[in-house]
């Protein structure tokens, strides 16, 4: 039977409090495709800090399009600008030939752990970590492929319900980069606040600081028309898929709640 | 008269779309310390790919506890385990011997920016950049600053009001990073859509597809307690940070967007 886990290595193995991680890609990609933005870490060979950007993208396989994500590795596609000079120095200088090595991490916060003494406080969240080798994708199909999927993961729909396809300059001035994963992880802490013994036995400090969690969610607000806005209403997919969001936001802190207990 | 911003290097500055960007103490420290969870990034020589962790922390300046962070550069204090070998190699094979080059991001997602046509859709955020050296902090009198720091950045006043100080054991097995920033720069995005010419004459699309901002932030929803939780009600302090940020959050999305117009 194959695994629905993406291999463990030296580079992704969790050394740390290794009870909260996770490897099957059902949990990697529902935590980097929920995400809104991701964390894209590469080296630049000017300096000793390694860029960190801020970029949109989503998994997705298109050579095979119809796969599951929960059941089969996938591809990182990323939209947004990075310096032709890096991948040339990924290619030329680059260990392996087959791209530039990257990082993209995603973490969502789902609470504040609040406990007796701030050495327990902690934070309900779910981040997820992939490791692979970045390239340009400059098939045209392909581009469109991830230019869809990457719409889409923003908000369902959008893509068809929008002015497409892309001209010729939209497309021309797209970057998309395709990150091969090589290994990926997730981390995820759920539950309320763990106490120490002492303190517990300390009936006026119990009694005097209230201990639970705090949980958050990202919250979408009523949308507001640009100024070349023409259409009265706000169609009905992004008013349902806001409210469901939302919906799934708050559910989802909350669950991360109980699950712990 | 002193400026105000951390210095424009070859590392910090902003190549693509300079016009978003800003260097300025009060932008870049306020972006880091309202980001519940900071991306911090730095090289592991074992393998190609950077390692990017999520963790706590916050801006700090030791050395003068009473300066403004809006005025003076400070330091990123951070929360958490780094493996010790991490930083040896750090000392021993680093180019400035001043501790581990280390990037550590920040990002806000403000608003879904919608617009006629995909190439256009945008989002309004806020992000961070800090790159600086770690070490690690070992005297005791500035991990007790720092750990105040980070706790009471999170959730004001829960130092005091919770147990403190820390247990040895718990000041032993608690980790604080300090990073000097050598360099840091910011970029945010605000407004509503912008469109295509051509896009706008076609009066059948303008007058279908909805265009505008979906704002959104971080939502904190009412506290669960724990299981060993001792007081009935929720401090008032809590509960007034909590609606407080609520009330931050949403009005920051929504002014966002009118800050473009």
């Amino acid at each position: 039977m194959a695994s629905n886990n993406y291999p463990k290595t030296a580079v992704n193995s969790l050394k740390r409090l290794p009870n909260r991680g996770a490897y099957d890609y059902a949990t990697v990609h529902s935590i980097v495709n929920t995400c809104p933005v991701l964390h894209v870490s590469f080296n630049d060979p000017q300096h000793p800090f390694p860029v960190v950007l801020p970029m949109l993208g989503c998994t997705a396989d298109f050579e095979n399009q119809d796969a599951d994500p929960d059941s089969s590795a996938q591809d990182i596609y990323i939209h947004g600008y990075v310096s032709g000079r890096i991948f040339k120095s990924g290619k030329e200088g680059g260990e392996s030939g087959e791209g530039l090595p990257i990082t993209v991490a995603a973490s969502h916060m789902d609470g504040l752990v609040l406990s007796l003494t701030p050495f327990h406080n902690s934070c309900n969240y779910r981040s997820a970590v992939a490791y692979g080798y970045a390239t340009l994708v400059t098939s045209e199909s392909e581009r469109m492929y991830a230019m869809t999927k990457i719409t889409d993961n923003m908000l369902p729909q959008r893509w068809d319900k929008s002015r497409v396809p892309p001209t010729k300059a939209e497309l021309q001035s797209t970057s998309i980069l395709k990150v091969r994963v090589a290994s990926a992880s997730a981390k995820v802490r759920v539950g309320g606040p763990s106490e120490d013994r002492a303190d517990l036995k300390d009936k006026d400090l119990v009694q005097n600081v209230w201990t639970g969690v705090v949980p958050c969610w990202l919250q979408y607000g009523e949308p507001i028309p640009g100024k070349e806005n023409g259409r009265e209403d706000v169609e009905e997919y992004i008013e349902k898929w806001r409210l469901s969001e939302n919906s799934k936001g708050k559910m989802g802190a909350y669950e991360a709640i109980e699950k712990g207990k």
